[in-house]
């Protein structure tokens, strides 16, 4: 099973939503030892990024002294960064992925299924840069509702690492990740990947699901740590495929950076409940469920109704 | 899809490993109201015993008083209690049971798989005095290595209203829930219930998978609130329903009572975490897993080596 499959860690990335991409010098430093140990083949650091508005913490910029301190403490990963598509435009490219070369293995475009034609000249100049390419389309749960960019897919060939599948709402299930895996796979001969966030504890038994259909890469966090409801548990995956697939894992070491996150978790308290189950469940962004309620307009009843009757303003996709 | 299919909520029965069965007035209330709002059916309550040494709270015994109180609180559901077979006798019944018949419409057993022919004159006498009978054969998750009792299942016929496969260990996955489903299908025409543990997140897909393969009632408890990693998460459960197949939900009602015992949840933290998926994925019992982790007598790599290769000491099943 480990032949082929490949298995990303992304916690610092996706855990940096919760702490704006600031983490502890101790917490990082026990977390690369413990990556370094475990059968985890990428991982991603953080965002690479034009300057925005605001503060953002260093997981966000990952400037050239931390990818170096990083790649130091994992010399046998392979390290990935992000780019958001939103934020990138391929004038910027040279500024942020140049200084990226002798430390970065992957970058991945974070892509919304309507801005997949801009995408494409991205990655085409992240692939000229020598790096593998990763092209995370998000929203899988309303892909089936929106499938107008699906027949764009095959324009990936040839250009493109890893395709990715990304159920940015928690909300797909066994059933349609097989559905849509088949889909993806009548497009192109591209290596696919899953991407699950655990709204709805369907973060494992998709990932499985996704890997039986064929999938070549799984995304996961340690703790799950990771937007609203979070993502896979890395913990969880090493779990799994030690006990049922006699993987060698260092429990010990998987123990010891997950009890660090933990804490962690005890301040800044992600996971599901029951708005980001009503979230994944009806493929609403959790940051407006979460705003909608802590403003007290609207009670969880109220917004579930409105959304059966789609009277809500906002975007919704 | 709800005609035919039975839920039931057991949060106090199986809530009650955390707090030694005792409960706050005020939530029991609260939790009342909320499940006569709610599409369930049964509410478990806790459950009935001889005295066994040392305290246990209320919902251990539930005397009559309690009984009443709860049927008074909901009058539009079935209440329930449990017996555990490893403590209850055949010539307990009468004193345990006749006290029920105003109050009560299930009782189930807890049984070993290596109790089952022991309980078999318990169901019977149950029967007897009118009741629903809930035959609830623990350790699912071993049952294919330990296949004995598989073929004493045609002798529940006619005898037991639910024959339930109880996944004490939260081990299996969907396959699994398959397969077992239909060899009990094969052997009995009785209805079928599935009673899930959530270490390894299978909660809710194996309950899915359960109702998929004809299985007639499924349990689940509000916050998962149930012994180690704890249960399939009734609030889970009811957004599937309502997201997937228009279920009528009470979603104010829902937060409310899930509020209310997420407070409880800070301080006795139950839900699942390394050991516990451990434990699930090894099928070990998590109490043992739990104790050897404080006792510090084993690092969670040590547990995990020592499994391997089978060398711990104690009953694993």
């Amino acid at each position: 099973m480990k032949k082929g499959l490949k298995l990303l860690d992304c916690t610092l990335r996706d855990g940096g939503y919760y702490t704006n991409w600031d983490f502890d010098k101790q917490l990082v430093k026990d977390y690369c030892s413990a990556m370094e140990s475990l059968p985890i083949d990428y991982v991603e650091i953080g965002y690479r990024s034009v300057e925005l508005d605001g503060y953002l913490g260093e997981y966000f910029y990952c400037p050239v002294y931390k990818m170096k301190e990083l790649k130091g403490m994992m010399p046998n990963k392979k390290l990935v960064i992000i780019l958001d598509e939103k934020n990138v435009g391929i004038q910027d490219i040279d500024d942020l992925l140049d200084p990226c070369v002798n430390f970065i293995s992957m970058v991945r475009i974070a892509i919304s299924p309507n801005s997949f034609d801009k995408a494409i000249p991205l990655a085409k100049a992240i692939k000229e840069k020598g790096f593998e390419v990763g092209f995370n389309i998000m929203y899988m749960s309303s892909w089936i509702e929106n499938k107008d960019f699906i027949e764009k897919i095959p324009l990936i060939d040839g250009l493109v690492d890893y395709f990715y599948m990304v159920d940015s709402y928690g909300g797909v299930f066994p059933k349609d990740v097989e559905q849509i895996a088949k889909l993806v796979k009548s497009k192109t001969n591209c290596q696919i990947g899953f991407h699950g966030h655990d709204n709805l504890e369907m973060g494992l038994i998709n990932s499985i699901t996704a890997i039986d259909c064929g999938c070549s890469i799984i995304d996961s966090t340690i703790t799950g740590m990771g937007r609203g409801a979070g993502n896979l548990k890395t913990e969880l995956l090493m779990t799994y495929f030690a006990s049922k697939l006699n993987w060698d894992v260092s429990f010990d070491k998987l123990s010891d950076v997950v009890a660090d996150f933990e804490k962690l978790q005890e301040y800044h308290k992600w996971g599901t409940n029951l708005p980001y189950m009503i979230s994944g469940a009806y493929s609403l962004p959790q940051k407006d469920v979460m705003s909608w309620i802590s403003k007290r307009r609207y009670s969880i009843g109220g917004i579930v109704n409105a959304l059966q009757e789609q009277v809500i303003e906002g975007d919704v996709n």
